[in-house]
């Protein structure tokens, strides 16, 4: 009854391992700096200049010698002579000496012989003379200057190929006026949903039968990822409609991702279409639950992945395979899931089994700043709505059971918060 | 030099609560739900139907009455009677008795009279009697079957008006047929820079001058908050001309930031600006540092940002204003940035002013299930390069300092890991 020889379920690491060692970045392509968000970084750019490339002001004040207003203060105000106006984007004609100070905005460079910079808020024009201005406070040298390379040194590596470009990444590329940028192009990933007993979603719904939830979920997760998800609907329940079917989707896609179809009995059969199509498979069931009985090929160097039809089975290996597959595939050098440890909030009951089980939970922040995990209560692989309370996955190995504060391991799906009342 | 009366700086939960009450939720659209990851829901909806719909099995083997194979082991088979094959999608025809057992497959409905099924795995076909099957363990009752609506009851709410759509939320949608949904459309958010130092991203860099990083970074964070970018480039720095500018902006946006212009001097005019074109004033300065000078106004409902030059200050504006404006107008309905408690690993020292800080810092997984903080070295408002080791914005209160080991709150910027040695 299974088409796989040698079919001895493997630990969900081994898994991840296969995978990643079977399919490799897709091609570098450059785009406007505009459109990289989400995108890795397929070059390592390098500070052709400091920055800022000039001592700069980062107040409206005047530029003047610390050792001039030493003594300077609300009752017994300095007086200098202003020697210009220096905007932002301009640079000073003059050189402060001593008795003088240069009108200067926020951003504009340092005229020489200046050496710090009083706010605007502690002077006054003088009255009687519009060529000098009073300072009424002291400075320390540096004050309110930004110095020359005191962001990014010319000569340092600014961001290293396979940095994911967020926000600030962007404002760095721009810095240094890089408007197009190299990076690895994203992977487009066919989803088809596979089962005699599912409806399309507009379908009215009928005894025996059920909507396909798990399409529009795994494209969620796909984009989430940054891969481009495409839809083919449901598949046909025929070994060859469905060959051609995955064909004609392989043709398209960098990676194509099924639900359903690859549980135990002589209704399934991917593993028979995987045959046909000259799939080559890469593992065929994990230790873990939920999500036991996963089908993973490749077709030339596309990976795909058959996922079993329960939502939070679909769900789950998605998590574990199928993001870890996109993120390497644009160019990620770190793709896998992070762990990250927690407490206990409740014991969790040890199970006589090899599986590693992935239970949905749900972590918090406590008062103290400790990271702690709920347990959600329905954890069966056919309910979605308990991921709706949860925001990780407890991994409890196998035989493993904890008790009420011990530390285990999850891998968060959303942010964690402190919990309301 | 201040165009804006009565301008004493504000705290930033003030500020924060001002905008909120100046703005609206954007109007309800309906879009497919194939394109809804990512909106917040307009309705609420509720379950017309159990989900599962009717007991199913979970597993591919025989459903049949768990008392008939209560003496059932692998030395000691019981063999039971075939009355027909139920695959998923197609309602049984016969009804479970004594002595008889149905072949299942997973998802397909459980004939009447079965109250239990068990795996294919531990039966055999009965060689000599292709009819009957061998059993091998036995099962208790209820086990392998999924209930009725286990998942979601008929009746009850299944997502609230105002819940942000992720994969999951999408699934149970489409379980309830909800192909096309009701969701707030999102705000276009226009971005423009001002200042007269600065270049485009293509441009070469000259003395004096710099490349404009605020909008391509402004634009990112706008995008990771749910909104649309919409980038206007670099402001002419004449008040009639960016008066017109703005003006067009505001046409063809709901939010317009601006970055630079608000600081003390009188080469920055955004104030005039917004009295020409008849913006009301919500708030200008806050008490909070980096992005003190923020002037924020409302033009016919659309809120304007413009937030101060130095690029760790138009961040830090942004994540405490823009993001929880486009979120609020996206139709969420608790936008304000979360707060966590961590620890911090080093003192931060206190300073005697009234601004909350908001410094950069490294939140991190302890081994044992800590969040601890570490703060960044470079915190200066012209630095943005030390936001790429950042994941974190630390609060410290006005005055405030704390001791290595204290407990401070941050605003999570990304997500938490354990460092790595």
């Amino acid at each position: 009854m299974l088409y796989i020889p040698n079919s001895s379920p493997i630990p969900f690491e081994e898994a991840q391992r296969l995978i990643l060692s079977v399919i490799r970045p897709l091609p570098v392509i450059t785009i406007p700096l505009s459109k990289a968000l989400g995108y890795y970084l397929a070059e390592t750019v390098r500070a052709d200049h400091d920055v800022p490339m000039f001592d700069r002001s980062t107040v409206d004040g005047y530029a003047l010698r610390a050792e001039d207003v030493i003594n300077a203060s609300a009752s017994d105000p300095v007086k200098l002579k202003v020697l210009e106006e220096i905007p932002a984007g301009y640079l000073p004609q003059q050189k402060i000496t001593q008795g003088t100070a240069s009108r200067i905005m926020t951003g504009a460079p340092i005229p020489e012989g200046a050496n710090a910079v009083v706010m605007v808020e502690k002077t006054e024009n003088a009255m009687e003379d519009s060529e000098s201005v009073l300072v009424y406070q002291s400075v320390k040298i540096g004050d309110a200057i930004a110095k020359k390379g005191q962001d990014v040194e010319e000569g340092k590596d600014v961001l290293t190929q396979g940095t994911l470009l967020g926000p600030i990444e962007l404002g760095l590329l721009a810095t240094f006026g890089i408007a197009s940028v190299a990076v690895y192009a994203k992977p487009k990933v066919g989803i088809l949903s596979t089962g005699s007993e599912l409806l399309n979603v507009d379908e009215p719904i009928v005894p025996g039968k059920l909507r396909d939830s798990n399409g529009v979920m795994l494209a969620g997760q796909v984009s989430q990822a940054g891969g481009e998800p495409v839809y083919f609907g449901i598949a046909p329940d025929k070994v060859e409609e469905l060959e051609k079917k995955m064909l004609e989707i392989l043709q398209q896609v960098d990676i194509l991702v099924t639900s359903g179809g690859v549980s135990m009995g002589e209704y399934d059969f991917l593993g028979k279409v995987f045959e046909k199509i000259n799939a080559k498979v890469i593992f065929w069931k994990t230790l873990a639950r939920p999500g036991m009985p996963v089908l993973c090929g490749v077709w030339q160097d596309k990976p795909i992945f058959a996922l079993a039809g329960n939502p939070a089975s679909s769900y789950v290996n998605a998590h574990l395979y199928v993001l870890p597959a996109i993120r390497y595939m644009s160019g990620s050098k770190d793709p896998l899931p992070k762990r990250v440890t927690v407490v206990c909030d409740e014991a969790i009951e040890g199970k006589q089994m090899l599986h590693t089980r992935f239970l949905r939970g749900l972590t918090y922040v406590s008062p103290t700043g400790e990271l702690r995990v709920k347990i959600s209560k329905k954890q069966a692989s056919n309910v979605l709505s308990s991921f709706l309370e949860s925001n990780c996955l407890v991994k409890v190995p196998g035989g493993k059971g904890f008790n009420a504060g011990e530390k285990a391991e999850v891998y968060l799906l959303g942010a964690v918060e402190e919990l309301r009342q």
